[in-house]
C-alpha cells in the first residue's frame, strides 16, 4: 500500500507536522567529552556481529551536550533542539583488514533523538548524562579551558549508575576521538511483529556528513570507572582503561546514508 | 546479512540481554480513564490513510497507567515495568463498511513502551501523563470508586498541556470503550535513510491478543479541554466533545501481530 | 516586619495562590510497600540527636506511591496531586525509656511535598522512587494481592541506586509497620545565612493527625540491599536486614503539629 | 535544645555529609539570557509587600542556565552541579525612593538549588526552563554569538507552558540588566506547623556577593510571550512588553547573607 502521507516517522499525517523526526538535514552542535580507552577484546563476537570482523581493543566513551535542528525551528523552541548522550564507540578491524568504529551501546535523553538514531545505527535507549561546561569566564565554577580544571560525566541507566569519567585538562591541544576521527558503522534493524520470534535483518549504514567542524580540541588525562548492571552488557568490554581524553565543541550535519560496502 | 544476534531490537548483542525491547509475550494491566469523543470529520483524509477508510465522528481518550512484563522479572525492578500514557482512538468505516478503531496519535513517558508501541502501529512520542488514581479506602484523598468520586487527567508534550480531562463517577456501572471495545489497526513504517527524501512504506497490524481481563468498569461523565500545540496536530480533530467515561483496570497479553486484511 | 500576605510559603503574595505549599490541613492516601529491618546502633550518636536519645535497632524502610490534596482540587489536576518517596524509620528510646520513630533520611520526587515535608521534620531530598503496584484483576502484570505475588522497589538518589527490595506475598494478613505503628517524631531547623557558619536550631514536632484509615494488610517476606552513595549516609546503619513486610493502602490527615515534650 | 549536629540543612547528621546544602560560600557560573520588560504596576500591593515600597513598572526575566559548586567537588559529579531556572525581577521604588531588584517568582529544576534559594529569599518553585546555548563554532546548529543569530527559551511549570522568549542577537555589545545591574532583595519566612493559620513572619536579605565576573554581554532584541496558569501568578505583572535584551556568561559567588536595611 502506498504511503500518500508526508510524516518520515510516525505518527503519519498528510502534512507530516507532527512526526516525531522529520527528515533530513539534520544540523547539530555540541560540547563534547571525549575518552580514549583500551577494552577487553575477548567477548568480540558478542558485540560485533560477523559480517563488521572483530574488535581491536581500543575505542572511545563519549559524553555530549547537543543541540540540533533541521531548518533553525528547533533553536527558538529549545526543548524540540537539545538532548545529552553518552556514546561508546569500539574500533573493529573489517573482513578486509581495515579499520573502522562500531557503536555497540548508545543512551540518551529525548525521544526525537532516541528515533533519528536508531534509523542511522545508532542503538539507542534511554540514559541520563551529566557532564561538566566549560563556561570563558574565570570563576570557580565555570571550569574554564585551562590546565588544571577538573571535569566530571556521569551516565545512569534506569536509575543506575553505569559509567562515570573524571578529566583534568592539560594545558595542551588535545585530539579529535573516537567517532570524531573515524567513520562509525551503523547496524540497522526493525523486527517483524508478524514473525515474533525472529530478530531482524540488520544493514550496515554509514552516514553522509556535511558541515563538519570543530572548535580546537583541549587535551585531558582522564580515569574512568564501570559499574555492574542487570541489564546493560557494556562489561562485555571488560575493564576500560583511560588512554588521553580530549575536550571541545563540534558541529556536523548529516544529509542521509548511504550502504557500507563490506 | 543475517542477523546471528538474538536481539529483538537495538542494540544487538549475541545474547540480547541488553535489547531495549525483548519479544512478545508481553504481558500488560493497567488503571484507564476513558472518555467516549464525538469529534470532526472534515480533516478524516489528513489523519487516516486512504487504505483504511475515512473517520465516522466517534472516538475515545484514553488516559492509562500501566504496568508491563515479559516474564515476570520487570515487576521486581519495576523501572522497567510502568510507564504511562494517552491514546487518542478514532473510530474508522474500513473500505468494506466495517467499523475499526485507528490511533493517530499518542503519547507514552517511558522508551520501552516506546518502541515496543512503534512495532505494534501505536505512533508513540514522547509525553507525561498524569491521572487520578482510585484506592480501595474511604478517605478525602483516596478517589474510592464511588458516586460523586472526581478525578482529572492530563497530558503535556514538550512542556505545554495538550489534554485535560475531568470526570465524575456516576455509581453506575460503566462500559468498555475505545480500543477496549473493538479492534485497533496499527500502522508500522520505517524510514530508510539511504532515501532520504521518501516516507516510509507503511504495514497495516493488527494485533494477536491473549488473556484479556477487566475488572467491572465504573460509570462517569466528563469533560475533554484540548489546548493549541505548534507541532501537535489533534487540533485536526475539532473540538472534542466528552459523550460517555468510564473507569477501572485491565489486564491483557499481546503475542504478536498479523496483517490486517484490507 | 509583619507579613500581611497570605501565602504559607514562598512565594508570598496577598492571595497565596501561587504558594508552593498551601496551609494544613493536608490529605493524603497512598500505596505503601513496608519492610521491617534490624539494624546496627553502633553510630546511634551520628543519627539520632542526643535529646532524641539513642537508636534501638528495629526500623522500617517504606515505598510510598502518594496522593494528596487540600481541599480536593488536586485530585482534579494530579501532577499537583502525586508523588512517591522512600523512608527510612528508626525506632529510638527516647531519654524517659518510651520508645517512638525517628525518621533520618527520606527521598521524595516532587517539590511540594518536599517542603511540606521539611515543614513536618521529614528530612526530604530528591530522589527516585519505584515500586510495583498491585491491580484488582488477575493477571501476570496486575501482581494481585495473593500469596506468591512477587513485588519490587527501588531509590534512585541522584542517579545512583540506593536501596531496593523484593517482596513475595505470602497470603496471610500483614501488619502495619514503621510510622504506621507508632508515633514519628519529626526534627524541624532553618538555617539563617545572616549566620552561614552556624547550623541551624532544631525543634522536635510530632504531627497532628486526623482521619487515619487503612486497607486490610497484606503480610510479605523481603529482602532488601544497600548501595554505596558518596553522598548519602544510609550506611551508617549497617546492614540493613529484613524482618517482615506488608503492603496495602493508608489513608491520612495532618492538621498541624505540636512540639514534642522530650 | 542545641544542635550538635554540623548539617547546615535536612537531613542532620553529626558529619553533614548527607545535608541537601552545604553551608556558603556558593559559587555559580552560568549562561544567561535576560529580556528587560515593562509590565503593568496595578497590582503592586499584591506582590510587593509594604515594607518594600512598589513596582516600578520595569524588571527583567533571566533564563538562567547554572553550575554550582561548594569547594569544587560537585564540578567532578555534575549532577549535583547544574540546573536551569527561570526568574522574574521587578524593579521597586523603596520607601526611601531608592530603586532596588525584587523576585517575586522563580522556578528552578533541582532540589538543592530550591532549598538555597528559599535561604537566600529567592521564593523558588520547581519549573522545567529550556534555553538556546550558544557555541564557539560557526554552524547552522550552534547559535554563534553574532548579529542574525536566533535564540529561543521557555519555562514550563506543572506541564504547562508559563513563559517563552524569542531573542535575536544584533551585534551589538549588550548590558548587565535585571539582577545583574542591581542589588536584589530576597524574602525569607517559614510557616510554623504549631500555628497552621498564620502565614510566616518575613524577613528581607541581601546577599553578600563576593568575586563576580561576567563575559562581554551581546545586545539582543527579543519578543515576550506569557500564558494562563490556574496556579501561577504571573499574570499580576500584565503583559510582559521585552525592551531590550542581552545575553553572556557569568560567575558569582555568595558567601551569606545581611539584613536589608529598609
Amino acid at each position: 500500500m502506498e504511503n500518500a502521507f508526508a510524516s518520515f516517522t510516525a505518527p503519519f499525517t498528510a502534512s507530516g507536522r507532527a512526526a516525531l523526526v522529520p527528515p533530513p538535514p539534520w544540523h547539530y552542535a555540541g560540547w563534547l567529552l571525549n575518552v580514549a580507552i583500551a577494552c577487553d577484546t575477548s567477548a568480540s563476537a558478542s558485540l560485533v556481529p560477523p559480517a563488521l570482523g572483530r574488535l581491536t581493543g581500543s575505542g572511545c566513551i563519549h559524553f555530549a551536550d547537543w543541540q540540533a535542528t533541521t531548518d533553525g525551528r528547533e533553536l527558538l523552541d529549545p526543548i524540540y533542539a537539545q538532548y545529552r548522550e553518552t556514546i561508546i564507540i569500539v574500533e573493529i578491524e573489517l573482513p578486509d583488514g581495515s579499520l573502522a568504529n562500531f557503536c555497540p551501546f548508545i543512551w540518551v535523553d529525548q525521544d526525537i533523538s532516541l528515533i533519528r538514531g536508531l534509523l542511522q545505527g545508532w542503538p539507542k535507549k534511554f540514559g541520563a548524562t551529566s557532564m561538566t561546561r566549560s563556561l570563558p569566564i574565570d570563576h570557580l565554577a565555570a571550569a574554564p579551558l585551562q590546565a588544571g580544571t577538573k571535569l566530571g560525566a556521569s551516565l545512569c541507566v534506569k536509575d543506575r549508575r553505569l559509567v562515570e569519567a573524571a578529566l583534568e585538562l592539560t594545558g595542551n591541544p588535545g585530539r579529535p576521538l573516537g567517532f570524531l576521527a573515524n567513520r562509525t558503522i551503523g547496524s540497522v534493524g526493525w523486527p517483524d511483529l508478524t514473525r515474533p520470534g525472529e530478530p531482524p535483518h540488520l544493514r550496515w549504514l554509514l552516514p553522509d556528513i556535511r558541515d563538519k567542524v570543530a572548535s580546537q580540541w583541549h587535551e585531558a588525562t582522564a580515569l574512568v570507572r564501570t559499574f555492574e548492571h542487570p541489564v546493560e552488557e557494556l562489561s562485555l568490554l571488560g575493564e576500560l582503561r583511560a588512554q588521553t581524553a580530549s575536550v571541545g565543541w563540534i558541529g556536523i550535519t548529516v544529509a542521509g546514508a548511504r550502504e557500507a560496502a563490506l
